[in-house]
């Protein structure tokens, strides 16, 4: 079992809860006036102790016992439903919801802090609950009172999981072309035929009823993601007093067997294929949310903040990653500096290399630069929901929607990156299934995949994201980063200061260029270089903003902060300017490169 | 099984070897005079059918069913032995060999090209081979004629595997701190103890015998590297005549699990630990290579070679990694272009968006940019083996010596990226294990640790090579690069060749600078940023020398080598200059991190 101090930091999530985001300064709103510092304390204390004696001891059992479809079941080792049993008991599936359902109202940003733990410790445990909060979110912001009742209460007190069922076997990133299908009834209900694929949590005996949310189409609708609705469909049908009654028809019809995140059972599941047939009728039961062909507004909702989640699934797993890698640095021998000339003096640790402590900057840089990246925009959910002034949240929906695609897809990157020099570090030992590391590289390698792949956000935030309020997304982060480097006026950090004004600036008039091509297929031939500019840019403003935080103290965590802060500006921001001159020149190699030539 | 089209490119192998390396003009040279462009054809068709039929369609089986530790032996599919058997009655163990062995006398670069083949379709099998060549050149090389006549045959002709014994647990990369002993004995024979870890094909039941090349000290010898020596030390003792005798004291001790790379099997072995005594007495049967003490000169001698042969064997993972995507994305159906606004239009096959495109010409240049680097290195070592101008061969050799950190770096940094590239572009299903790609990111993330990790070789190139005879390496790999530029005059591809120009001038300028600093360890702090930076203008220029020999000709084929070059050229090459800026700068951001703010 590894200690809690190879999950995560507890010293970085205090100093970016309390130090940079001042987190404690929510229990004024009205929403967590039951809230202190203290209280805050003790929900990560329980996290990091839950996290630490449930979860992180099965990670490797999970992943070399995964799931298996057994006589229409899935199988999978008792240790994944003992910890989530304990999750639950805790009160930590209900941390962020309202105390109507037994929930704490923790601020998300605490919220995200508290469930980072979990997903460090054992991302393929924590993806249920996981998933289940997402579900219960969506439900409550737009489900009938009806709904709310029945589903979500059970699902915060962890009795019932849930899932979101969006892809289809032959439809991943296209939701236009799904074709499950919805056919309305007499009495008010759907009866939903098709196949859905990549359904995590689909199947299990976790718990005793699943609610899947899941898109289909009414026949009839408009075409196009303009014609998706949004239902209700559970693994069994509830009876009016909230007791369990038929099982409807949803059967499971295979798992995915995946290189990673193999605690995560993956499914391909059939809707009203036969296997049962609820009231001796054909199609499985379905209750509508909210109104018809409006299901992709509603599931967006739930969408933008699964990305940010598996922003931060990416980051905690690059973290634990690092901090293994520091670890065991600090702990092997081998080999001396190259000033040792003398091949009787002892083998120093590896750490005093420099290249080794180039590998662990350059996670540390990825892994808490990637942690500020979500708990910021955590944040910025608190703000959106709980501000007082109306300007306030709306300030806050709108950097969250520029921000978004970036925080799912920058870690994404990154993320993995760490786990890749953890590895590294480790030499052959890392690559060897009797450290951590590999897991988490391989674990990590789904993060880039789903909820979006990539590609997909740099579209989002090049060909739709910019453009909102006829750019005044793109102008507000500009203004966020620059009231930042403001600051750094005077102090040791106004050269990285003037080098990230110079790199904002330039991304505008970038951008600016990019949609004055006239065509949008130049303008969009490169939206993944603009999305790593763009992360990059954003990434490092936020290391600008811890620097600023350490106030100069001189301890080796503000000593820690400031040179992973300075490994960002000389080593990362330059890569800014190489993707910006190839945006710039509205450069037409890929887009004029035939599918027979490749 | 997967046709040989996804394996690597026929046409491609054919371009390089032929329109661009000239390999026919080697027959030339008594050492090739029996061969012609028929017969470098017709064995490059039998690598392409036996790597078909027989080592590819067990690459996965090999990797769900690992060597397993039974009894004291290795246990292991036995589509392995068969393959092997098939590849080493068809004569390809012996191919570069000499016709005193059975061998064909094939140039290098032909061998290289053959073998390329048996790494893509299945890296873990063709290890074997691999390191029992190389066990046999190193034989051959430094060896006495008794030993060549008792070891090299039997191995030519795959009746016994070769491995290289040299690290020890408590020394991978620092070869100076190996423990292990070899006491001489009266009769000329040394006595082994020790063990040695992270060994290759150590035990098996694949060949009657295994001959182990050993490093080990000589005690009273010189303290460090100077105190080694290089010993044979096979598994089996063998007589006079030629037959096996008694065990020899070698013990398997245990397997490493690995990541992926699982057909290999690797281990740890115990030599002189009394699981066997031969001739009574303790310790295992060595015998000297050459002299004492030498013994790190001549396992360089081999591991020069293997480290150009573990930059293919990356290369060739992502190029098959590479195919693979292509052939999913010409197949595979999602989404619409930007344009097509219409939901009911049909959905297009992925390589038509933009991004995928982005991608796969990403991958193709790593991948054949890769092999051309291979290759180039294979056809200086013919160049410096068999020209016969004396000081064609010292060119030949110095940049050879010049050209090895990158042919093993470069490729193992990039044939991964291409490898991940191909499960993005495979999406989800990218991710499982019902496709191949992710084994080959998993098999290929062992390239940049194994054979000296890449922090090694970068330490390599700044450290040793640029300064090697008063930095005319660095000045001869400056020449041959501009003589190329200079062809490019006139040409479409002037552009490029002037920013070639001008990243080849930085590199000679900040060689200086770096050197100049005055301080060792400010010099080589940051020299993976020099390896990058010197491993991105080689490939530019490789990829500069291709599209000069498509002759501006118009098939596919042609367009597709341009297009990659430009790829290169307008979003590869510019990153060596936020590198350069950074090493010019002399920065000591990561010199002065202090391990404890780590």
């Amino acid at each position: 079992m590894p200690a809690s101090s190879l999950i995560l930091n507890r010293r970085d999530l205090d100093f970016l809860l309390h130090e940079w985001l001042d987190v404690e300064s929510l229990v004024k709103r009205p929403r967590y006036a039951e809230h202190s510092r203290e209280t805050f304390d003790a929900v990560l204390d329980l996290a990091e102790q839950i996290a630490t004696e449930h979860f992180a001891p099965h990670n490797r059992t999970a992943d070399e016992n995964e799931p298996r479809f057994v006589d229409g079941r899935v199988e999978m080792i008792p240790e994944v439903g003992r910890a989530l049993a304990v999750f639950a008991g805790a009160g930590l599936l209900a941390g962020e919801f309202d105390e109507r359902f037994g929930g704490m109202q923790l601020p998300h940003t605490v919220g995200q802090a508290v469930f980072a733990w979990f997903k460090a410790a054992n991302v393929g445990t924590s993806a249920y609950p996981f998933l289940t909060m997402a579900n219960a979110r969506l439900l409550i912001a737009h489900g009938s009172d009806e709904q709310v009742e029945t589903y979500v209460r059970p699902m915060v007190e962890g009795r019932w999981f849930g899932t979101m069922a969006l892809s289809e076997p032959q439809a991943g990133s296209s939701l236009a072309d799904i074709t499950t299908r919805a056919e309305r009834q007499d009495d008010g209900t759907y009866r939903l035929t098709g196949n859905k694929m990549w359904i995590s949590g689909g199947d299990h005996e976790l718990t005793e009823n699943i609610v899947h949310l899941v898109l289909a189409k009414i026949p009839g609708g408009p075409p196009g993601v303009k014609g998706i609705s949004l239902f209700v469909v559970p693994k069994y049908l509830v009876d009016a007093d909230g007791s369990l009654g038929e099982r409807n028809d949803v059967v499971l019809a295979g798992l995915n067997h995946k290189m990673g995140y193999r605690g995560t059972t993956n499914t391909l599941l059939n809707f009203g294929e036969g296997g049962h047939t609820p009231g001796g009728r054909a199609g499985a039961v379905g209750y509508l949310v909210g109104e018809e062909h409006r299901g992709l507004t509603y599931m967006f909702h739930m969408m933008n903040e699964a990305r940010i989640g598996v922003g931060m699934g990416a980051t905690v797993l690059g973290y634990t990653g690092y901090l293994h890698a520091l670890e065991y640095a600090r702990t092997r021998t081998q080999g001396r500096p190259p000033a040792a000339k003398d091949p009787t003096s002892p083998a120093v640790r590896i750490i005093e290399h420099t290249d080794v402590r180039r590998m662990l900057l350059a996670a540390k840089s990825y892994a808490e630069g990637g942690l500020a990246l979500g708990l910021y925009c955590a944040r910025l959910v608190d703000e959106e929901q709980t501000a007082e002034a109306p300007e306030a949240r709306d300030r806050a929906h709108l950097l969250l929607e520029m921000l978004t695609p970036i925080a799912k897809a920058w870690p994404s990157q990154y993320g993995p990156v760490a786990d890749d020099l953890a590895i590294q570090v480790h030499g052959g030992y890392g690559y060897t299934r009797d450290y951590p590391v590999e897991q988490f590289y391989r674990d990590n390698r789904l993060n880039p995949i789903h909820e979006g792949t990539n590609g997909i956000q740099g579209l989002d935030l090049l060909g739709r994201k910019v453009l909102m309020q006829d750019g005044a997304g793109l102008r507000l982060l500009g203004e966020t980063i620059t009231a930042t480097t403001a600051r750094a006026a005077g102090t040791a950090w106004a050269g990285f200061a003037a080098d990230l004004d110079a790199a904002v600036a330039r991304l505008g008039a970038v951008t600016a260029t990019l949609w004055g091509a006239g065509d949008p297929a130049v303008t969009l031939a490169n939206a993944t270089a603009y999305l790593e500019a763009a992360g990059h840019v954003v990434v490092a403003w936020l290391w600008l903003e811890q620097a600023l935080a350490t106030r100069e103290e001189s301890t080796p965590f503000y000593e820690g902060k400031r040179a992973a802060a300075r490994y960002f500006h000389r080593y990362e921001l330059p890569a800014v300017h190489t993707r910006l001159d190839l945006l710039e020149s509205l450069d037409r190699t890929v887009l004029d490169t035939d599918e027979t030539w490749l």
